[in-house]
């Protein structure tokens, strides 16, 4: 079984009814306090597609991280709020049990799904020009990390900076919060809803970019939306998405990241923002 | 008392603790079948402001819309889940009786506050080159909607079109879905974040602008981001904001659109993301 697939592993509650789901913090996707935030955003996704009043597919999905998920089992609750004719409204908590066992919230979240019908459309954000995978080094920066092993990411621009020099990146010119790379699950898994929530928040923090300096920082609000349908996420397949994410404010504690997600046809797969704590 | 604080007069219910309030739909900010999605979110964020528990100022907003909001009574509750060392998140639900007195959800919504402390700041994204307001003309659309009229527009580009002849707006040159326009309340008010929030959704919907015709639109979730402290909205008074929005997808039923708002003075106030269904 693919890690991604261990990670998103739920059981139902016995006789708590639909929706609330037991799971294990995955050691597979673990950053420095817990797993990787897109791992837990994955999760939250998850509860709610298995869900069996689901109505159609993910349109909207909000993580709002109050606390590190620890290591062993959390419980996710996902409730249907909501169902209209073609939508339908979600909210889902995650808690983990503290030392004397009463459960703390870890994330509040709203998912909104839709029975999709086809329209008049168009990609108005072009993917950029930029060299085929196979042509571009894998990242070599230190992947102690856990989930940095889960993911074979290419940079094209604005990798992790060799050097922390305090140096900032201020070419008025440039965009200096800007990374873009290839990025696929690895090893290679066809995307899905879960997956490209996860593939959504791989871009490290823009202050590290911008600064050159590693100091503290967190999500704290993420935010995904899903541009594509299950056929266009299964005429992806196993190949490279190009990912870029910028900031557009850095402001006493918290800065903000944009990102987009294309597959290699060019179809913008998913857009996301969040908005990061930083020190300092 | 200025129109803004009339929509978002909230009484609390007796005997109900703290953070259950009970509101009127604001008929000065109507939209087509309710007011304004932007009163609603000023409304949501709001309940969370005058909450006892309050930590610090807004972060993050996010509002999902479940249903319209219909004309008379509607009862928000804001519930602090969790509140740590410098952040503390909420959810908050808007709920309005049926026919029969049932409670239905409206809205599904996450806030974010926080104690901001000076940091290493920096606007990656300078305000564009604009006349100043003086010299902009005011929007000149028929302004028969109620919340219309509770907004001084003055467009500098992508005004809603003159003409609906269906002739799709793609010079590849351009940003196709770019509008750009001065805007505060009317009559002026001192900006706040609730004026904020609400004024990060004055964008119409980009799928009008983009293929020039009427269809069908409703925002679905909508998210905002602060970056902006009081001491900043203070320095900002009642002065014009520069407004920006813009979509990057319209795909099969639903796209999204980025906005930026800045003051006078450049400083990026907020940045907001929604996902909007259209029909055809």
């Amino acid at each position: 079984m693919h890690f991604l697939d261990q990670a998103l592993q739920l059981e139902p509650v016995p006789g708590a009814g639909d929706g609330r789901w037991t799971g294990t913090a995955s050691a597979a996707y673990w950053n420095m306090v817990g797993p990787f935030g897109g791992a837990t955003a994955a999760t939250v996704l998850q509860s709610v597609l298995r869900h069996p009043a689901l109505l159609g597919e993910p349109i909207a999905l909000t993580v709002n991280f109050a606390a590190a998920l620890g290591s062993g089992a959390f419980t996710v609750d996902a409730r249907p709020v909501r169902t209209n004719r073609s939508t339908q409204h979600w909210t889902v908590e995650m808690t983990q049990a503290d030392a004397d066992g009463a459960p703390q919230t870890l994330t509040t979240a709203t998912v909104v799904t839709a029975a999709r019908r086809e329209t008049w459309s168009v990609n108005d954000t072009p993917m950029p020009d930029a060299a085929p995978p196979e042509a571009t080094e894998p990242r070599t920066m230190d992947n102690r990390l856990a989930w940095l092993q889960r993911y074979d990411m290419r940079p094209l621009r604005g990798n992790v900076p060799a050097t922390w020099d305090g140096q900032q990146n201020d070419d008025p010119a440039d965009v200096a919060s800007l990374s873009r790379l290839w990025v696929r699950d690895a090893p290679p898994r066809p995307v899905d809803f879960p997956a490209l929530a996860a593939m959504s928040d791989v871009f490290y923090p823009r202050a590290w970019l911008r600064r050159r300096k590693l100091v503290p920082a967190g999500t704290v609000s993420f935010t995904v939306y899903f541009h594509a349908d299950s056929a266009q996420l299964g005429a992806t397949g196993e190949g490279f998405l190009l990912g870029q994410a910028r900031a557009q404010a850095f402001r006493n504690g918290f800065f903000d990241q944009s990102a987009q997600l294309w597959n290699q046809a060019g179809v913008l797969l998913a857009t996301s923002h969040q908005i990061v704590y930083y020190k300092e």
